[in-house]
């Protein structure tokens, strides 16, 4: 089984250490480019500003890949690492639910991403209530 | 840059063929059981029946790992692969949010997987919504 991951961009944000990121995607916050690879641009063909898509980041930073008990940014006590979204987990896929704001060239621009600049991208889904209106 | 996956666990399905398998999660399908590694059981800790669950899984099937331009299973006209869910992308990342229905052990049940039997489980997430309802 190949358990390779392919980066197909970059999302360019104003965020150069952790401290300054955000814990979670702020709808009303800076515009941010995902950048799309030249080898990858056909699939976005049909996206459209307006649509609601799924982001999937690589928000790899250190070695420590294990699922763990330990406090919660968002509630009292301890949760396992599968009950936050903590990006330290055994995979660190981040996850974001944006509206493209504007589609230029190989880039999507969109409000708010959580994540460090120049972090790498896995995919981009059409968000599933849009899919959905799709039917 | 490492870009390797952990296989966290398996997800245990009816479906022994892609034709078998629905297209989409469906809320009102088949149990299905969610297999977590001993490795990975303390992640678990904090997640409760009734819960919602983001599943990250890995539908890797084939070598096409490209992003094209092609027909939709939910709309006449052709879509490039960011614009579609097929699992025929850069990265065969599946996603579902499904309510636990149940936790046993290393286990969670849930209703209505889209996958293949033995289908490598990557990450879950607590469900946005059930997120934000904990601030």
């Amino acid at each position: 089984m190949n358990n390779e991951l392919k980066f197909i961009g970059e999302i360019k944000t104003p965020y150069n250490t952790l401290k300054e990121c955000p814990k979670n995607i702020t709808p009303d916050g800076p515009i941010c480019e995902v950048a799309i690879y030249d080898e990858y641009k056909d699939g976005l063909y049909g996206l459209e500003a307006g649509q609601k898509v799924m982001l999937l980041y690589w928000m790899y930073k250190d070695e420590n890949r294990k699922a763990t008990i330990g406090a919660s940014h968002h509630a009292p006590g301890e949760y396992g690492t599968f009950a936050k979204r903590s990006p330290s987990r055994p995979n660190p896929i981040g996850i974001g639910v944006l509206e493209i704001v504007e589609i230029k060239g190989n880039s999507l621009f969109v409000n708010g991403m959580d994540c460090l600049n120049d972090t790498l991208l896995l995919d981009i889904k059409p968000a599933i209530r849009d899919e959905l209106t799709m039917k």
